[in-house]
């Protein structure tokens, strides 16, 4: 599968519009080109709809979300389901403040996402509707996801898929990516991701990107971006070691592996497993 | 000419005011101390007036307008005219939503602009005041400039001049710098730039460093600014193919070069013509 | 001190909210990442409080201020106080507007700050109310710090914490960092450092982080953490020569460095010394 996903990235540079948080924009707009497609960032009401209109994604992230740029979502999210462009959203935080979780429950409310992708944190957030043990915008540390836990992970991914109509991307130590009717498994990646900001956030824009230019293969595409940040990060993660260097070169590795990234890598190192 | 213009960055190290876009801020801070000069970010209309007036230039960019800083840079703007400093604008994605047309159209109405920089799509929405093919921020694929469309785009560059008193640069695989009387062609530069976010934006703000340390040679400080940057992603591209590396590094080795340019590099790598 | 520090930092990863300019936001996320702390980004008014709450420390930092992030930095600074945690104050090109030097004014009216940080111009301006030599956000060529201003640097720094209670961080080629009672000598870093933006902003994050560890050592915080971003600073300049590399490679040294510190790197290489 990874070479169609990859392939129709490569061949159709869909254009990803992007209202995203402040802190991370810039890995995320580097992250988008490496990979095969195009970012706009425009958060701007009079414009977001016009903007969204001419790209083939929207991805919204609440990691510093204001008044201005939430208004700017709905509007934008709206414009894109009337459209029928995949909307691929990170709920950065949830859980962590009352105003990051209910503006999250109004998006899913008023917005049909084509894909959630958070930390179990996170996902727990909404389908709780309060209070998983989100610790900022880590994941708390009762909700990491090891073997034990996956069984009862697919089940919250399932329900909260039924419930929403999105593919859910649960993200953590293993991975788990599903809709309403399978789900997989991936056990990629490297624990060092955490340690750089916006790893997270890099793999909703991808998200965002693949199932812009597969909008008929939301859980394939989604899963395929996963394993592909998460073998990026394996591989920046030797690079890192074999030049004695730390977590901000980690992070241009990262970017650096992306934007070098062949269907055949993927298929070589995947570990993607249906549960 | 590459000498002096240089040579007046590094003795004057000018104070750049910066209304830019959010996602390459930190880059554009970067480059500007890389080249030589001191970058200022200020967008807030009860301080922009006086932060423009310590400075040498501004420098303005549409790239994520809201209605704040697009009143700031008609504030600063207008204060900079009142001055005699360089302005420095980059109209980004102008003809991508009206929204950035009309900002684009008022600000050079309001403001009279030393250098206004973008790629044809860009430049060509400002002359037509509406819809060139313009996909995003990035060039359309039928306004790409080669060989052929020099003539046509001198024409395009210096009738825009003549409407505006500015400097006009239009850049792209071969880039075009023109006032209303004279044009240079430049054939630097890497295709690879166009994957790297805000290599324009960069290139923009190194313009008005540029300016700011020559405003009596506004053509010759763009140029030589354009084939800066430009020469710094050849070299940079050498870079990464050395180090089997790839976009992310490629923008640090960009910005490395920059740090590092002198006046004989440049010298010895510009292609540079008078039209 | 450095082993007690730094060991605590590792121990209880602190959450550090930030409030902080739009230029160097994700550096300061990095380095926060690197040092071992994490860092939450949150300027709503509407969340601020409630994400302070969760935190070990508050860093503010007026570099791109405007009057929704100064209203937040008010409110979560009461919080902050209310709650007794560290808050560091980096008040970025105080002097330079006369916003920033009455917003910086109004802060330490308002706000408990546990530290401040600045380079000389910007804690005389704080100190005089009024306009010291701040040329934009860097250091006023007349201010700089040499042996032969160490002892009035150390009255004005012990001046501003009599006043304020916090202690004071005056940075620079030589560093000041005193409470009302004892001061400390710093002679790490390079001089290059100032030519990657945001190594002032990214070092008050470290403070705070450090701080929120040791909420007890807020004298011994703030002098590790300055001896520990100079130190890092003085390696990947090491290593930029060695790779024959430039400013951009520097700033990601600077945070590789940081991910891999340790207490006795710092013993090895710090030139502290009491004042």
């Amino acid at each position: 599968m990874y070479d169609m996903i990859i392939n129709n990235v490569h061949k159709q540079t869909p254009l990803v519009h992007c209202i995203t948080n402040a802190v991370t924009m810039n890995d995320c707009a580097n992250i988008l080109l490496a990979c095969g497609a195009s970012p706009i960032m425009a958060d701007d009401i009079r414009e977001v709809e016009e903007i969204t209109a001419i790209c083939s994604a929207l991805y919204l992230n609440i990691g510093t979300l204001n008044s201005q740029t939430v208004d700017a979502m709905m509007l934008a999210g709206k414009k894109s389901n009337e459209l029928g462009h995949p909307i691929v959203f990170d709920p950065v935080g949830a859980g962590a403040s009352s105003l990051r979780t209910s503006v999250t429950l109004e998006l899913i409310e008023n917005v049909k996402c084509s894909v959630i992708r958070g930390n179990v944190s996170e996902i727990k957030s909404i389908t709780k509707g309060v209070g998983a043990a989100t610790k900022g915008v880590d994941v708390g540390q009762e909700d990491i996801v090891t073997e034990n836990e996956i069984a009862d992970t697919v089940i919250l991914a399932q329900d909260l898929s039924k419930r929403t109509g999105a593919v859910i991307a649960v993200t953590g130590e293993i991975d788990i990516v599903a809709d309403s009717q399978s789900a997989y498994t991936i056990r990629n990646g490297h624990v060092l991701m955490k340690k750089v900001t916006g790893t997270g956030c890099m793999l909703t824009a991808i998200i965002a990107a693949f199932c812009g230019a597969n909008p008929n293969q939301l859980l394939n595409a989604t899963a395929t971006a996963v394993c592909a940040m998460d073998i990026c990060g394996e591989l920046a993660y030797k690079k890192m070691l074999d030049n004695c260097a730390g977590t901000s070169s980690f992070r241009n590795y990262i970017i650096d592996e992306m934007s070098n990234i062949s269907p055949s890598t993927l298929s070589k190192y995947a570990k993607l497993a249906n549960e």
